[in-house]
């Protein structure tokens, strides 16, 4: 595996190969099951694979964990060549942002609600560095996880919106055995509160019986996963129900819905979601990634 | 020459075209023979020649020429044909934006004087439709006239912190025999109008006048210029002395500067600059372009 850490030799390698359709995999690193099952999916689906580790800092608010965010580089590495992955782009903050940087990528609609309410700054910094990871590897197609829901649903939005001739893939979100979502940041977890993540997937099971028995009234769904969570939680940002495709809340549920649920376990932030329909079947995660693009 | 309409299969030709490097104008038609200095100088430097028309409606304010700009097409394709365009991009406002279009492109600094000051939603409009061309034309270079030097300063600007593969080439402003600068809205001009609108440029021969003369307060020079402008013009918007680069206003002379004007002749909004070195000599205005791109 080649590692690049400057923007024009990654640009230099991908004109080099670009009789190859390049599948992009763009991460903060500390990867776990659910970035590789993207690695895998990219592999299969392109000729040329670059995974990109990342620690953005313009999408970290001021309060947020960009100190403590675990950055395993060696591990990462490694996991990454095992998976025969082409290219990891691997650039410095000072690469990616010099001085007299004052540039910035934002899509408005979509990022009002839900996480953007609580992360004020985070999306437009993910998608001004997704849109340089996307000039600096020009990538034919990029690999986004469900458990972020929004952010992929935002990208793709951006890519359609500016053009940017890159296919968006959302993948399923892969689980710990206990139904946890996946996430570098379940590594913040002491054992305690790793015995309490689950709740936040089985809040959403019980959601979706809820709405399998008849229930379409979305204040009272959300009030029955609040007293669900309660507790296990220290704090919740928000418990959700919104349209899979421009992410605003509904009121009476009927067809297809995505329920959202940001809370804290302690003093981490976890995040998961799920497609249902209103016969209260779950939805794979990358029903909608096929069907807008 | 090819026309194109829509962005899918300018993007097509483009991958059929790849093997060549293509060059890009874009432009919002109305052309004259600053705009063919460009497409002239695309021609020689790239083995396809892109033009786009677009007139592009996120970039006018309000109370702007939105409806009045002039769209004389047949004129502009004869003429784009003439000088041996490969293909005229030439999309609606419905292929550009389509409903549910929610992304922006900002340079924030440099957006932040001069024009940007009196034109606010202008530069967001203008670096979101660039950035729109650039995906779906894919150019080598691209091509602007230092006339709108601002614009294309915060063009550089975002294609460095984007990181977009596009070399910006800056080409001298192209002036009718009397001065005045070549631009679009000069159609707009009556014929007592059309007969002041030079002295927009004999005000900057004034300036550099004056700065050969020895003369570095720079709020002198703007006095100076207000007054030799004020017989002529209905309103000022700016005159300002800024360095070329990061656009700051400039206290007392030294090294290089921007001399820029804004103002209105009659109801007609005219643009005009000037580099200047310090020995009050004019500096070619594809310097800048050329040692900071």
């Amino acid at each position: 595996m080649k590692i690049i850490t400057h923007i024009s030799e990654m640009q230099q390698w991908t004109k080099e190969n670009g009789g190859h359709s390049i599948g992009l995999v763009p991460t903060m690193g500390a990867l776990h099951e659910g970035h590789l099952s993207l690695v895998r999916a990219a592999r299969k689906e392109s000729g040329r694979v670059v995974a990109s580790i990342f620690v953005n800092p313009t999408q970290f608010g001021p309060k947020e964990d960009l100190k403590n965010y675990p950055r395993p580089i060696a591990r990462d590495r490694k996991l990454l060549d095992e998976e025969k992955v082409d290219v990891l782009f691997y650039p410095s903050a000072r690469e990616m942002y010099p001085d007299g940087f004052q540039t910035e990528v934002r899509v408005k609609g979509l990022t009002e609600g839900l996480c953007g309410k609580f992360r004020p700054v985070h999306f437009a910094g993910m998608t001004t560095v997704v849109a340089k990871l996307f000039n600096a590897v020009l990538p034919a197609k990029a690999y986004f996880g469900a458990k972020d829901y929004q952010q992929a649903m935002v990208v793709k939005r951006m890519v359609r919106d500016l053009n940017f001739p890159v296919e968006i893939r959302m993948l399923e979100t892969v689980r710990e055995r206990d139904g946890l979502a996946m996430s570098s940041r379940n590594a913040y977890l002491n054992r305690m509160e790793r015995i309490k993540a689950p709740m936040v997937n089985l809040a959403l099971d019980y959601a979706e019986a809820l709405i399998r028995q008849g229930l379409r009234d979305t204040d009272q769904i959300q009030t029955e996963i609040r007293g669900f969570l309660k507790p296990f939680v220290s704090k919740i940002d928000y418990i959700e129900v919104v349209h899979p495709e421009n992410l605003m809340p509904i009121r009476r549920f009927q067809g297809t819905g995505l329920l959202a649920i940001a809370c804290y376990i302690g003093a981490t932030r976890l995040i998961d979601n799920r497609l249902v329909n209103q016969h209260g079947t779950k939805v794979p995660g990358t029903y909608y990634a096929k069907t807008t693009s």
